[in-house]
């Protein structure tokens, strides 16, 4: 396709493999993990598809990832980012049916904070055309993990916990729990996001810094019996949260937004009450759920954004070029996502 | 029964409930938990057996039970001790098929540590006559988890970890796992046990106080991919274990000898390699196999104790009126069980 350009502008990382640390997503200064670059442009290999950006989301998978503590090795120099959407560009052999498309991605072949985007077509869905840019560009991740995590609730009960309640996968579990007719119990950081989660679906709010926490807990515990924690924050609290759950709760951590390092104080709960520990991955879900299955869901994710029952909170728009020197303070503000855009 | 006394002596816990401590099963002193005391027969109800003991085996979990650290609460002024064996001299109805057997027995409804012991017909086995005391008094516990706990390790791999490699449980479960093909990985406190455990079944041994355990476990759990651990100490040990065990790792605590609370250092492990923590619990694996299961595997465990593929080591015999000023002495060799004698 002629009217491509050579090259690209892109946020590259500038370190290889793991950092060894765990100090969370929180990030002071994006210029340790990530500086501008200028790159030839990718070219789709068989099965690929080459993408012009529309708008990338910033997730805490990406921050973690850029740190080197995601479960992934980085690549230096090469571009940061999971999610986006955008135009399908050019496509390697085999992905013809996306060609012009505007579509929802993972990106697998090359990172999302650039201009131009390599992707699998499988990790593309095509967006119908009354959802926006900024509802596409978060289409995939969160959606799809609220939508298998809470599938895993339903199948224990109807009542479940979920931690970090207030970001976007929160939200997402909160509404979709109460679609179904479960119980969603909701933990919060800041007392005046209460009265949003009740409205958005949680049955039961908890405020984490609340003294009585511990107290409020045990009693909702006892009463609705929840047995799954979708756990986005992975501390001591969770911990005792955890503790306070009944027999046979599933402790299930999907993110690790706090560095502490959880002490098990209740080891033979796991022994006489038959509790366990695990862990959520979208990719692992993605790898073993069948294709079927998983079409289902994305028609069900993009039904929801179009009919208005989800959206995506947007706090900043943030141009490609100032990622490095911007995302930080972006990132301060926390009533929506990071939206990036070429 | 007219040769039946209206006493018997027998060996009574002090408190009732739990502790809330977690001090693990070392005990210095058993005259804090436990008494003397002469007590009216039991009588057997429906379904129930009197049995005159034998003997009775001291596992942790009685210490675990007395220490009120068990996860099920003590009743003061009842016998202690869950497991042993003895003659059915009564028997309630529907227990006629047990009349006059030798019988091994968990105890449900009085404590073993007396003379005399009421427990449901279902929880005693009649013992082969080419069984000695010794062997059926520690016949169910510690066999039946072992059983229970190497089949786990078999569904997932050949090779599984396995802590205080040196108890008779940890035994049992190195030569059992040798005996069906499978490469135990033993974990114990002295080295000049290691020879032994090797003899027995260990495929590998490692000692816990040496410096480079963690690199030489690293090298052996990249070579034998161990899927399960085992543990009955679940400390923080336990947790670099687990940490350098491979993708889909199941560390399995099936006791708290140590008082020490694991840090979960490696929560994202959870999540990306799919690992998870849980426990197993003899009694909860007994409600949830079916009868034929549990038959098979009692038929199997009295077979390798009647030919000797398994033995019961003994360090003492303990005569019952000498359990509360004895046993914590008694306990500290560290060469078999404590076994108690009427």
């Amino acid at each position: 396709m002629t009217d491509l350009p050579g090259t690209m502008f892109a946020v590259v990382q500038t370190h290889d493999g793991f950092s060894g640390t765990a100090t969370g997503p929180g990030i002071d200064n994006a210029s340790e993990w990530l500086a501008p670059a200028e790159l030839p442009l990718p070219e789709p290999g068989p099965g690929q598809v080459l993408i012009r950006l529309r708008m990338a989301s910033v997730n805490p998978s990406d921050l973690h990832f850029i740190k080197g503590e995601y479960g992934q090795p980085r690549v230096k120099g090469a571009p940061a980012g999971f999610e986006g959407c955008g135009d399908v560009v050019a496509i390697g052999s085999g992905a013809e049916a996306l060609k012009g498309q505007r579509v929802a991605f993972v990106a697998s072949g090359s990172g999302a904070w650039a201009e131009y985007v390599v992707t699998q077509a499988q990790m593309c869905i095509p967006l119908r055309p009354d959802i926006s840019d900024e509802n596409g560009a978060a289409q995939i991740v969160n959606p799809m993990t609220a939508m298998a995590m809470v599938d895993i609730a339903r199948s224990e009960g109807d009542a479940f916990v979920v931690s970090a309640a207030t970001s976007q996968l929160g939200k997402l579990m909160c509404s979709l729990g109460r679609d179904l007719g479960l119980k969603p119990i909701a933990l919060v950081r800041r007392a005046e996001t209460v009265d949003a989660l009740r409205e958005l679906g949680a049955d039961e709010v908890l405020v984490t810094n609340d003294p009585d926490l511990p107290e409020k807990f045990a009693a909702i515990s006892k009463t609705l019996k929840p047995r799954v924690f979708l756990d986005a924050v992975s501390d001591q609290l969770s911990e005792q949260i955890f503790a306070a759950m009944p027999n046979k709760a599933r402790w299930v951590s999907y993110g690790k937004l706090s560095a502490e390092q959880p002490r098990l104080t209740q080891m033979g709960q796991l022994i006489f009450m038959g509790k366990r520990i695990e862990g959520f991955w979208l990719t692992q879900w993605m790898m073993s759920t069948p294709p079927a299955d998983q079409i289902r869901v994305v028609a069900e994710v993009q039904a929801r954004f179009a009919d208005g029952r989800w959206k995506t909170d947007v706090s900043t728009h943030l141009p490609l070029r100032d990622v490095v020197s911007g995302l930080a303070e972006a990132l301060k503000k926390t009533d929506g996502k990071v939206m990036i855009t070429p």
